[in-house]
């Protein structure tokens, strides 16, 4: 439970807010790379953290993402033509570069240096694992890109879409976070056995069940996992320890990465990775990036054709990424359904998860929660970011930022005995306490 | 004429406003029982008087209206599960009772006691007259169901109807208990009588006008009827008197009883009564609720199927009670019908209405009007709702919640001599100077 | 640019704002005389300068325009009857004439003197040229209406339409006094000069361009026009001089007229002129008049048609007269038709106006503007609307309302020796320094 100050503390991303400022020392996902195909293509327009801008990519493939109005009289350089390493104001033709150059003033004379005065606010942007990122912090604070695994391996091995998200990032993030609901939200009722791993095969709810598998029947039937957590220079690994038919644990654990990534719990060994990242677009709104991928092989088609259909995480979606089963059409909920076979009649694991995120309200009124055993890494998350952002506040800089390679880090399942710590199972699983995989890649140990 | 202040004080709703707090001490209601017609079926979302609540039937048909967000972390229950005596929680399995116990909470171990500190808020409800009541208020002041006579008859006897109306709800009960209005906005100005009364036949406006009546011919030569105002413990008796053609009056008497209802003036001995009631929605927005009944024979099915194709005060609406001639198609208005046959070119008695209350803003601007003689009963009423409103706020309790017996009246139209007062006249035609027929019920005298 | 004080001055046109008190102190089109086609015809919703009005024309045919709720209890009037040189409530009768009087008040006896007591907020209506014109300041600062010459000659030599835009009317205003945006906003890159050529004789933006003309290349070659201002009585003389292929200049001269008025500057002697009046619905909407006229000829049918079909400042409209192209259909922007023969992409010069003025925002924010030498008829024109408004503010009245026949005025094209003022290029190519042809319909010189 917060205070209502604590809670608008913990919401709001804009620029005049303390977690806005947090926010903006890290690189944010504003694109996917497909979204600007073309070099001298069309500019798109984007909003992030309440901040309307337009992206666009140059002739050299270079991608500007730059205040919109015209420094001129404000007309909207998306009028404008995408032209000769530029971006040209279609009122009176002053041109800018994906840096905010003006770069040709032609309302001047030839020899004026006033254009040398004009600039359009351009944030950096960056290219890496099919996203396009920006930098809207303090230039001399920029770090570098976050390494994360699935912009490590070759393009052939990961996935990524995104979607929108009709409320505030953080109780969509708190969502993903939280790897109790499972034994709910995304559960299949039915009591016909092929016909429940059949709907759980197409979810990926709880991992690859292709094949009968004993993680449907121990998530279902412990609805409370012990939590435990371990912090590391990046974020956290949350580790939900569940009842088997003997007496090991079933382990399912997540990664919490500074500040709006989270990494599903489920995969077992050779089993996809799945990430998310929260990006607000305003404080009552966001886009979720969503990626899949594998170190150990190319993703096939068909697994590429099954997430763009909309599979797991991943939301079946227009062409503007817009989740086809959303709030404006109840998720298509089916009554029905929900009797019989779904424990909420919506289908989609994505969809169920943006159903009950969105239910939460614009901004979830966190001053009428009541924590239990089962949230402690939605709490850990809390203060760590609301600290992070309180240092930030008094001057004192985050960590993460400084550690891009910290977030090589893999998340997934593990059965292992009672007595064992979530360090020994980390270790055990993925050959590290906070799951890291960096130093396959050059990173570092 | 009304000064700001006093035009918030009339029309605002809500928890935290003076009126709201009147409302309050009264049942109000929230659906209509066919809104919730299976057990265990879907809960619907609703919103009285500013609120958002979720109304569930349970196993054992028990009426439950609640809080919608689950105390947990604040997800919708109308993504629950209603099954077993309870609504579950989608996202942790979380489960309430109508009355607003958790009766399981999946989350903490079963030897826990956490579930008995969690409550849903739940307000009390009722079903009677095949409408879904709701109480709001503090539960130690809660009254009996106010004994509507439409309530006391078999349910073969009535028919019940809600529509959604876009303003205020006082301007719209103002114009329920404006019985001036009748010479204009309901007039159908044709020359030819057959037409004339074949659509006044169509609408019950003036009563059952199955045949020539001289009532059209009365209400439309006379647009200034005289007044008279006689108060009980449930409201007011309000009597408007026309010139007939010889030295007799036709009275047409409407009731009024708090806060919200209104009874129309039309019926003679054996016609059928008609009755609403006004249900903010929020302070723009209402529901109105519509019963008609006869205390002497069932309702015929040809008679339920005109009240259902829109008749009378009764609209045509769609499957979300939304008339389909409103605001947004402008009520379909037909200029040229209105030259010709109908003084609005509106179609419908109900539409009429509901036009021209929307037409006076979404709240009405009372800094501005100018009332006359033929407004007194809007004066009344405007003093007893917001003289009970400012004596609760002294303290002192409204009178009508102790009186539900008092709420079996009926109103209605009579013929009588100049010389005689309402109190005579109410006597004539009902038998008691309040029209109360309660004593027939049981209910004393 | 502009402090946030000064802008929000500048562009607000409320009954409270001070610019609103000056705009209040002319003539402004309200509607064109064919929305109200028939006497006794269905009265039409209007909105001027943030006020809500309602329109109709009477038996005898002339214009109310006056507050829409009666003051009775505030029902709308536009669902009232016109009818018998009134408009007739449609809740209890009370009749309203074109000024305002009640003429019927039904609810009360003949007998009574209420009726008199009993007013309807009417404003001031004129119909000339095709427009119906209403005054909505004081009524004793009441000026005569400004003699546009598109009133003072027969109706066959006009055409007048007009279009919804979404921004606010200063920067949809300053878009049309600013002439060197021809350069750019209404180019044509195609390297093909037939194509070009045809495409510029479908606009009419450089003037009438059915034959090769040196203007194109002129105007195109040459995006740094140099201003020359006149002030007169009504307004001011805006004059770019463009570089032609020899040593002449090729000049381009706009008009102002106080407060919302601006003719284009392309007509060559015997061309059609084309003028301009912004309108405020609110401040962030406007309706733009738009008058093409001719002294010399009655227009064609042919040229009827092109205008009805958008041609020029013309815009493509529905039959409620919100332009096909617009922001909500993104003016059917073509990217493709942008890289290869329109500057913008968007069909039409009304269009691409629309689209560049709306995409400066709601309200321009001119706190962020750059203007430079080619901005001057922009900032000479902030200056006078401005300097105007705040001498009224001490009490000093405008000049031009009591100047109304110096609104007799033409704007248009000329080539002229570099060494000649604005004055003598306007005498040669008008006769007279301002473009005055006032003296040729009997104005006085």
């Amino acid at each position: 439970m917060l205070t209502r100050a604590d809670n608008e503390f913990l919401t709001q991303s804009g620029p005049a807010a303390p977690m806005g400022d947090l926010l903006r020392r890290f690189w944010m996902p504003a694109l996917l790379s497909e979204e600007l195909p073309e070099r001298d293509g069309p500019p798109e327009k984007i909003k992030v953290m309440g901040e309307e801008l337009l992206a666009f990519r140059d002739t050299n493939g270079r991608i500007g993402i730059v205040e919109p109005h015209c420094p001129h009289r404000g007309a909207d350089l998306f009028h404008g033509r995408n032209e000769e390493c530029g971006l040209r104001c279609a009122f009176h033709g002053w041109k800018f570069d994906v840096d905010g150059n003006c770069i040709d003033l032609p309302t001047s004379p030839p020899e004026s240096t006033y254009k040398d005065t004009i600039k359009l606010l351009a944030y950096p942007t960056r290219e890496w694992g099919d996203v396009i990122w920006v930098y809207m912090g303090p230039r001399e604070k920029m770090p570098e890109l976050p390494q994360l695994e699935m912009g490590l391996v070759p393009a052939s091995h990961r996935y990524v879409s995104k979607k929108w998200q009709d409320c505030n990032w953080v109780q969509s993030l708190e969502g993903g976070i939280d790897t109790a609901h499972f034994s709910f939200l995304h559960a299949v009722p039915s009591k016909d056995e092929a016909k429940k791993l059949e709907i759980y095969s197409r979810s990926a709810a709880l991992g690859d069940q292709s094949k009968p598998d004993d993680r449907i029947r121990w998530v279902t039937d412990d609805p409370r996992p012990k939590f435990s957590i371990i912090g590391h220079d990046a974020g956290l690994v949350i580790g939900g320890a569940r009842k088997t038919d003997g007496p090991e644990l079933y382990w399912r654990i997540a990664q919490f990465l500074m500040p709006n990534h989270a990494f599903a719990p489920a995969a077992f060994p050779g089993e996809i990775q799945y990430g998310q990242c929260w990006v607000p677009v305003d404080d009552t709104s966001c886009w979720i990036y969503t990626y899949s991928w594998l170190a150990e092989r190319p993703l096939s088609n068909a697994e590429r054709t099954k997430f763009a259909g909309g599979f797991g995480v991943h939301s079946q979606v227009d062409g503007d990424y817009r989740p086809l089963r959303n709030k404006n059409n109840n998720y298509l909920l089916d009554r029905t359904l929900q009797k019989e076979l779904s424990f909420t009649g919506i289908t989609g694991v994505s969809e169920q998860d943006s159903a009950i995120q969105d239910s939460q309200g614009p901004i979830q009124d966190r001053t009428k929660e009541h924590l239990g055993p089962t949230d402690i890494g939605i709490v850990e998350f809390r203060k760590l970011v609301m600290g992070a952002a309180r240092a930030l506040q008094r001057g004192d800089e985050p960590k993460a930022p400084s550690a891009p390679t910290k977030y090589a880090v893999r998340a997934g399942g593990w059965v292992a005995g009672p007595e064992k710590s979530l360090a020994t199972v980390m270790t055990e699983r993925f050959g590290h306490p906070h799951g890291y995989v960096g130093a396959e890649y050059g990173l570092g140990d």
